[in-house]
Parts: structure tokens; C-alpha cells; sequence
């Protein structure tokens, strides 16, 4: 299936950000938004993609080229009538896509996730329009187009509505029935696409679907422009998310991310580099000493904030990887090896008593197996049958109270009970959700 | 879909077995045969069974019960013609089975996986005959039911075909029209099922399927419920079975757990014995001296040995549950953990040498990791792309080995620089295999 995308407007009131840029080239988080746009329909299987282009086009077709770059494939069309409504800029598509085909905005941002469930639906006649039910803050109702439904289909549609059921999200699985419709809409005056999916609404052949949860912006001012750096990043919070991660790790994380999607570090690089804090912090218990322990304890909190960065960059860039993912997975564990074998031996050096060895080792086993049940714990937390996650992220964190307090040889043996009595309350509740 | 299950006949050559039993109740691993076919349907999903019963039929009856034992249904028919040819026995079934079923022989072993396949395809006339296309040393070719194909189809069948291609495996997915054909077959003659099936291949309507790898056995005398045994035993060897497991542990556990399947020993109950062996294991080593170090190192080779009982008594007895496979490999993980603590602190003991603990460490990290990254690495086993497995069975045997030569501190390096190695070959081996 192709996808149609529309970069062939303006959008005059976002000048402040684009200065001589065409908008769909605005960079947003590492991408311009044309090309998230276009990564969020590959995500979802889309391999094929037409750009219709008219303001400033050729910036457009030299930075995306033939889009080898990205693993698809793109041709262009040019529509000189820009200036007039958007309509048209679709209807140059006629002859160059058959069948039911993915029509976008370049300049929208939205969840990915939206596109893998709407193209699922098939669509032999009319189209299927992704509409927003809930009242959202950020949302220009003013300027928005809005829709009125009954049952499954789609009654009006317009920016004059007064009364409506939700707002345009601007993204259509569409079969080639729009080009007609639209070239009816143009005879009677209305040049706009929602001119052509009136049409099509008004012969009862536009469905509607809704967008749920999932956040979705137009872009056509800096307020939008920062609405939508604001919710992609929120998106980025996972549901798995400990408490010391949500609160403390991942609004900085978060921040550094942003800063990192700028650059050409990867995902895989930031693994490492957290990888390396962490064996840095349990060399450092090594040497002993207060200073030292507390300084091994910063570095390993700082570490699992650094540990967030590398998946946030991967989904902003559309670089995950199923590899990626359990490399950390396996690296975060020798991470929290290394850490706890320094505070064992530290322990041990200053308590000179081998129960800082014995509940070393239960800690580490404690922890290990925390990471290894955690895998089927999160399918029931996923699943919001249970709410507190004790993970990664608090145990770091203890670690670096312990040491800032000196107390390690007591974080030890807080540990090893925290861990291992959450282990068996995961066997347990696994037990009774399976 | 339902299941049809012949258990009408005599089985007269297997009176030294069945004693005052009828043929289908003969204990084989810990179910009869006939408890082993009707679960082995379920298993692919079958819930509804008409067994159709003869000789000594009310013992099955009383056995079987209304199958809410087994989670399934079962109603019965009764043959009184059962001395004749068993295509009686399935026209009883005539008007109580609609659509496409499934028919099978209460005598019959065989490989559960081949109903999973078999039940996948569609059959809307006719129907599915499963042959065996392999020479197989325990078939008794002269007894056996021939079948001649010809592309797809099954072009003849019969006891006494001298050009043959493979031979019927007595599972059968069928239509109706089998009911048609066994009267067709019943007027010219021949009251066997062979009969009504050589109709429907005389009119192309029978299909053929390969069991391929899968074994079966057709039990009618004591040498082939011997061969059922031995090779319901050898399906219970993994591919993901290391050297170690291959060479001893399971032929010693397979052993153990022949007789396990007539208790009423749960496979939950046998992870916990492990367990416990582990941890006495692990415990001992606290004690120091030469002789404990030997005992623990063979309780913990032992533990190993017992630990393959679990999963084979689960499958034997179709217990599997994936509950209990998870719940298996955390406690595991702590057994391991529990017997290394145990050869640290003894080494410690001996060396008086902190290193003894640090390589205690990273044997733990290494040996937890070793099964961490297991659950990726044994896809690439599965498909065959890497042979050698270094697993849990090597590590426990090695620690036995070290145990009894008293050479434990030099065992915990061993073990440190061979699982950590692994675990990088594996980070390795799954990124080119991703």
C-alpha cells in the first residue's frame, strides 16, 4: 500500500521557526517533520510514498531524495497551485495510486501507533478519516476542521460546524473514490480536501476512527510547534515506569534525549556509555573511603539515568531494534554486577566480617532475578493489574542513598531482602494472573 | 471439532499386558492409552470425543467417565458387532458427527505435535489419511496398512499392496462422506475402515499427510508397547539439551522419571526436591573440610539430574503448564546461586583470599547471565544454527568435578572466564542471527 503525503502548503504562521525552510523540513526532535511522518508509515509497513510538493519543493525533494535513506520509496509530484486549496494538491495524485492508499499532512505529528490500527481496516469504497473525540487543551477548536457522526460514518464535515463529535485529525485511509469526489467538490466551488470527504460523507461512504488516547498535533504555530515536542516526549514515559523513574530519572533523561537527538550518538553508543559509568562506580567502591563510596554511588545513579536516554533517542529516531533492546538488557545486568560486587568488597574492607560477601552475593542474585522475572511481572503490569514496579530504578537509587550515607553494608542487607522478597511476590502474583 | 476414538476391539496379542484389561486401558508412562490419545487431542485443542466402545466397554465407560477429568466431553457408543471389522464401529458414529472430525485408534501412540498440523487443514469432502513415508525399523510391514499416493492423493490402500509409498498411521481428519463410503465398501464386502477409506481414494477424495520426523506406534503386542515406551521416552530429549544433559543427566532422569509417572508426584513437587537438594547443597559447602566439599558437589549433580524430571514427568502426563516452566527456571536460578555461595565462602575458607569472593561474583553474574540470555540464544539452537550449548548442565558438572578433586577456587575461575565468555559469544552469535 502507498501513502500519499501533502507538503505542498506554506504555513505562513510558523515563519519564526522555519526562516527559509519549507515546514515539513522544521526539525523537531531530531527529525524534520516530514520525515517522521514518514518513518511513522514505515514503522507501520508502509514501503511506498508519494510527496506532493509546491512552496519551496525542490528543498523538500534534495533532502529526502529517492528515500533509499530511509528504507522506502519515494516519487514526488508537483502541484503549482499551492497557493489554492489543498484539495488539489491530492487530486494530482489521481493515476499514480490504485487501490486503498494512506493520505497524510506533512506537517502533523502523532503517535505511530495509530497508523499500525488504521490500516488494519479495509477499505473498498469512500475512506476511513481518524477523528479526536475527547476535548483536548492544545487544540485550536477554532480553526480545526470538525465532523459530525452517526453510527460508523461521518454525517458533515467543516470548519463552520457548531455542532460536532470531533475534531480532523488529518490522516485518511482512502480509497480512489476521494479523486472524484474531490473534482465534484471543485465544480461546486470548494477546492479543499474536506471539500472531497464531504462529498464522499455526504453519499454515507466516510467512516470515521477514533484516536484514542494517542496524541496527535498540527503544526502551524510555535505554540503547536512546542505542544508537539511536549507530547512526543511525554509519549516516551513507559507504563513500566518504577517510581524513581518516573519522578526523578526520566525528566532528566528526558531532557538529555533531547539535547542527544541533535547529535549522531546512538542508541547502541549511550548502552555503553552507561555501561561504562557503571563499571567506573564499582572500580571506585574499590578504593575504598567515604568520599570515594559516595562518589561510586552518584556515578551509579547517574548512570541509570543515562540508561533511559538510550531507548527515549532509539523510539524519537525510529532506530529500535529488537537487538538494541536486549543488548541493554544483558549489559544493564553486568552494570549492576559490577556495582554490587564494589560495595561488597567495600563493606567487607570495612567491616572486615564475610556477611558483607554473603549478602553481597543475595543481593546480586536478588537483583539479577529481579530483572529476570520481570519479563513476565511487566505483561500483568502492562496489563495495570498491579501498580508498583520495584525495578532497576529504585535499587540504583538505594544504592546511592547507601553511599552518600555510608550505610552500604545495610544497603547490602536492605537489598538482598527488598530483591528477594519481591521475587517471591512475583512468583506469587504471577501465579494468580496466569 | 470432535474427535472420534475407536476402542472397540480386543487386542487379543497383547493379553500377557492387559490382563482383565481391555486394550485402552493398559498403563503406559503413567496413562493409559487411550487417556494418552484423548489428551493428546486436547492438547491440539479437540474438546468433544464420542469413543465408540465394545469389548469390556463398560470398563473404559466406568475409567473415562463424562471426561470432565480431563477438561474435555465425552459421550459413547456401543458396538456390539465389535468382533467384526472396525468400519462398523466408526458407522455408529454416523449422525452424531457433523462437519469435519477427527478419528483416531484408542491403541495408537504417537507424537502429540502431529495433531496441531493435521487439525490446521481443511477438508470439506473426503479426507485426510496420516502415512508414515519413512522405512522405520519397528513397523511390522507385514501387519501394517499400505497405501500407494499418487500427488496429494492416496490412490490405494490395504494390508495387502506389494508397491507401496508409506504407511497409514491409523489418524484420520475426515468428512462425512466416510460414513457413505464405509456403506459402499460394507455392499462389496469389506467391512474395515481400509474399506471405506479405499472407496473415497478411488474417487480422489482422500488426501494424504506426512508425520514426517513424529513417531508412532501402533500397539498390538508387547514388543511395540515396548517400542511405544522407549520412543514416548526419547521425544523427551531437547534440542536445546547441552552435552552434559544429552550424556547423563537425561538418560539417568528419564529413568527416574518412568517410574515418577506412576506416583502421584507433581512436576511442581519435583522442581521443589531439586530445589531443596541445591540448597542442602550450597549449605554443606558452609561446613568446610574435604569430604563436605565432595558430598555437596555430587548433591548438586544429583539436583541437576533431578531438575530434567520436572519438565519430562509435566510432558508425559501432559501437566505442562507454563507456569510451571517459569516458576522451574527462577528457582533455578537460585539453586545455582545458592550452590556457588556455598564454594565461595568454602574457598574463602581454605584460601583465606578475598578473590575467592570476587570470582564468586562473577561466576554468579556469568552463570545468572548464562540463562538471561538463554531465552534468545536457544532460538538460534532451534533453527539449528549453532550446536554446542554450554548450560546449566556443563556448569553443574564442572562444579561436581571441582568439588571432588577439592579443587573449588580454581573452579570458581573457571567458571568465571567460561559463562562470561559465553555470554559474549552469545551477544555476538544473536546480533548476526537477528
Amino acid at each position: 500500500m502507498k501513502a500519499l503525503i501533502i507538503a505542498a502548503g506554506e504555513g505562513k504562521r510558523i515563519r519564526n521557526l522555519s526562516r527559509d525552510l519549507p515546514k515539513p523540513l522544521i526539525p523537531l526532535l531530531g527529525l524534520s517533520l516530514i520525515e517522521r511522518v514518514i518513518l511513522s508509515a514505515r514503522e507501520a509497513g508502509v514501503r511506498e510514498f508519494v510527496v506532493v510538493v509546491g512552496f519551496k519543493g525542490k528543498r523538500i525533494m534534495e533532502r529526502l531524495g529517492d528515500g533509499s535513506r530511509y528504507g522506502v520509496k519515494i516519487d514526488y509530484i508537483e502541484n503549482p497551485d499551492w497557493r489554492r486549496g489543498n484539495g488539489l494538491s491530492v487530486l494530482k495524485a489521481k493515476g499514480l495510486i490504485s487501490g486503498k492508499f494512506l493520505l497524510m499532512m506533512a506537517d502533523h505529528v502523532f503517535d505511530p501507533g495509530v497508523l499500525k490500527d488504521l490500516l488494519g481496516r479495509s477499505v473498498d469504497k469512500g475512506g476511513i478519516l481518524v477523528i479526536d473525540r475527547k476535548r483536548r487543551e492544545h487544540i485550536d477548536v477554532e480553526d480545526a476542521t470538525k465532523v459530525r457522526i452517526e453510527g460508523e460514518l461521518i454525517r458533515d464535515i467543516g470548519k463552520g460546524l457548531k455542532d460536532y463529535d470531533g475534531i480532523d485529525c488529518g490522516i485518511f485511509l482512502l480509497s480512489e473514490d476521494v479523486f472524484d469526489a474531490i473534482e465534484e467538490s471543485i465544480e461546486s466551488g470548494d477546492d479543499t480536501l474536506s471539500g472531497g470527504i464531504k462529498v464522499l460523507a455526504k453519499k454515507g461512504r466516510m467512516r470515521w476512527f477514533d484516536i484514542g488516547e494517542r496524541f496527535w498535533v498540527d503544526v502551524d504555530n510555535e505554540e503547536s510547534f512546542k505542544t508537539a515536542e511536549r507530547l512526543l516526549l511525554k509519549s516516551l514515559v513507559k507504563e513500566t515506569d518504577g517510581p524513581v523513574s518516573r519522578y526523578l530519572n526520566r525528566p532528566i533523561s528526558l531532557r538529555i534525549s533531547r539535547y542527544l537527538v541533535n547529535t549522531k550518538v546512538t542508541p547502541n553508543t549511550i548502552s555503553w556509555l552507561s555501561f561504562s559509568l557503571s563499571m567506573i562506580s564499582g572500580l571506585i567502591y574499590f578504593l575504598g573511603g567515604w568520599a570515594s563510596i559516595a562518589i561510586a554511588g552518584l556515578l551509579a545513579q547517574v548512570s541509570s539515568i543515562i540508561d533511559g536516554c538510550d531507548g527515549e533517542v532509539a523510539r524519537l529516531k525510529f532506530q529500535v531494534s529488537r537487538y538494541g533492546g536486549w543488548l541493554d538488557s544483558v549489559i544493564d545486568r553486568y552494570a549492576d554486577g559490577m556495582i554490587i560486587l564494589g560495595m561488597s568488597y567495600a563493606s567487607w574492607i570495612i567491616a572486615r566480617n564475610y556477611m558483607a560477601w554473603v549478602f553481597g552475593f543475595l543481593a546480586l542474585m536478588g537483583s539479577l532475578l529481579n530483572s529476570y522475572t520481570a519479563i513476565k511481572y511487566d505483561q500483568i503490569v502492562k496489563e495495570r493489574k498491579v501498580r508498583f514496579r520495584f525495578g532497576r530504578d529504585v535499587r540504583l537509587f538505594v544504592i546511592m542513598l547507601g553511599s552518600l550515607t555510608g550505610l552500604i553494608f545495610f544497603t547490602l542487607i536492605f537489598l538482598s531482602l527488598i530483591t528477594n522478597a519481591e521475587n517471591i511476590r512475583r512468583l506469587i502474583l504471577v501465579r494468580h494472573n496466569t
